[in-house]
């Protein structure tokens, strides 16, 4: 048996782990805007003028969005995974330590792909982007799965339908970004675009989880 | 009908959407402060002494100044409306994400109007800037009529009244930005000007909203 | 009369406040950190080795000790305040949004204490610094003085001794900071050291407050 | 006697000092990444492509995980210790204060460790690392002692054969990375080394005593 203070406590210590996880989400998301860099007047004067300089730099922007796009859904998806955790471990704390560390990553390849976009090296900044991204796949399968099996550390109430089917989504994550990963060496921007996409793709299928769980919600 | 569980769950959701915000906005309005470049020792020497070589850095001053206000604005803006906000779905956090988007993107037309006022090129660096504050009003936009359509999200107990309130003061700001913007064509400084003072007018509705709404508490 | 909902609701408030300006606070003294540059590695053998090239930045070291324990002295008494608040409105949270604006700065006259001490600029430098300082004093007086006329945002139980005893403390503080700002311009270093001074004392009152507190509780 | 009023008011000020510290650490671990410079065009040129420019970054990468696993391993023992911490007072808020300063400093002796691998100056930059973790373990020696004399901040349920396994452990601390800090006089790497492992030897310690506490649980 639990005690009804465990319980409190263990409330208490996803609820910490969540703050800092927000922090370190919310820090990454924002921090992607300091790699867009104003033009000198110098570099804008050769251009032919700030507007050139500034369209200039279109790879830049695209790197920034595809990152807070990417960070953005991560983000969703771990609080809705988090909505179904109720207690916590130290090897939990580490494994979401270990999905941090790439997540923190994230504004290092977004920084070379803005900088090598158009150089003739887009295939290696797009593959390290893409290896990034599978890893932060395989860290969240390593923490849903640590936290799930023989539901461990769920929420009691949780419905295990919906568990279910957050596992075998989650399967997908890790060969999809593989083949982007794998595209990348013959086609840079169409890999890119893949990742840009599986990002909509998991953005869309935790929309769809949600109201069918709203729409259960409403039957009972 | 809704459990109590689930009213619990609800509000645990909005609490993390409004962390991971805060955090956000917490960060963008203290990053403005690297805009802040202190000039050389080189530079302070060349321009006849430190205070001479701070003092020609005006517009940087001015910048980080309404940028600071813009965002403080947008915060207790966003906290006015998460009063009334209980719940959450899918389409809300994604909704809320790209009003942050806009958010963390404001040091960068920031960093664009302290490096341009003076040079001639003033009139796009105020159209950047007043374009990111149209797509802000347009993202709040979404955000409240996603919310507030038909109660959707709201809190059970929010007094109608007041949401139809928020709702007509809300499509004040996208004409009114989108006047800043044209007014950049033609007097870049004028459409500066009437930014702060749309960011002071959004903190006084505000203001005066509070204040009725105290006023109304007082009377049951 | 005010009702239980508005009570939660009130708490639920000032909670949202105290979350953004501690992400502010904890941004603001993290940044600091950015102010400490490595010496390149010419830099490091023109000065005969890391060791002096370290050595050598004492002033950057002292300015990063300075602000660190100025910020984190605020963040204390910003807490203590909260300890006693529990209401908010409009007013309150652009009051709180003043304070937080000239928190925010700190990282800029410290770069620049940091850039110009030896330089033969240092009462500049300082003065910049203890005209920050004022300024976040008059901030806090005006904070805690709207919330606290008439106990307007103040628990219901707060201790009248106790808010007494805060507002003829906080009285303090700009003109002694004033006193710095004036010194700087004979006494730079003295007047730097004052500011140290002056923060040790803001902590130190606030101790005894505290543990007064703790006494008074135990003879209850 | 403490009354009920006060153990809420505990709860609210301990959650307030976890949320500044949890912001701190969050920013900490998520500023390192700015340390990863991306090499600009003309670098990579000149290495032989942007591959081989990455590849002769791999201090720059070692320091950064090393202060990531670092900063991680600290969070989650300081997250440990305040589930047993209830209270707050005045010196316990400095003495917390007096961790998060040498938290907030790691990305410098980072950036210092990432710049001079290499260089022939290692020894001083993996000295002036093992410096900053024997004080953080200091630190953490001093609030734990601070807060669990005589169970002074104590949950007043805290198992006490817990509360002395945590004290008895915090001692190895500081002599080892002493140890680490003579070593570096000697053999750099073997200290940088020897720093990773202790860093892996607390995060594994702080395991084994979690895994305790819920195996007591269950008995229970």
């Amino acid at each position: 048996m639990v005690s009804h203070d465990q319980l409190e406590q263990d409330e208490k210590e996803t609820g910490r782990t969540e703050a800092f996880s927000d922090g370190v989400f919310a820090i990454a998301i924002t921090l992607l805007v300091l790699e867009l860099k104003v033009p000198s007047r110098e570099v804008a004067l050769a251009k032919g003028g700030l507007q050139q300089a500034l369209l200039g730099q279109w790879a830049m922007y695209l790197a920034f969005l595809t990152s807070f796009a990417t960070v953005l859904v991560m983000w969703v998806n771990h609080h809705a995974l988090f909505t179904h955790i109720r207690r916590s471990r130290m090897p939990f704390l580490y494994l979401n330590g270990l999905l941090l560390f790439f997540v923190t990553l994230i504004p290092f390849p977004t920084a070379i792909l803005a900088g090598y976009i158009g150089s003739g090296e887009e295939p290696l900044a797009v593959k390290i982007y893409a290896a990034i991204c599978v890893a932060i796949c395989v860290a969240f399968n390593l923490l849903w799965h640590y936290a799930s099996h023989g539901g461990r550390l769920l929420d009691r109430r949780a419905d295990m339908d919906q568990v279910r089917a957050i596992t075998r989504q989650y399967y997908f994550g890790p060969p999809l970004y593989a083949v982007a990963f794998v595209l990348a060496f013959s086609h840079a921007i169409a890999s890119l675009v893949l990742c840009i996409l599986l990002a909509l793709f998991f953005a869309f299928t935790g929309w769809v989880r949600k109201d069918h769980q709203a729409a259960s919600l409403h039957r009972n």
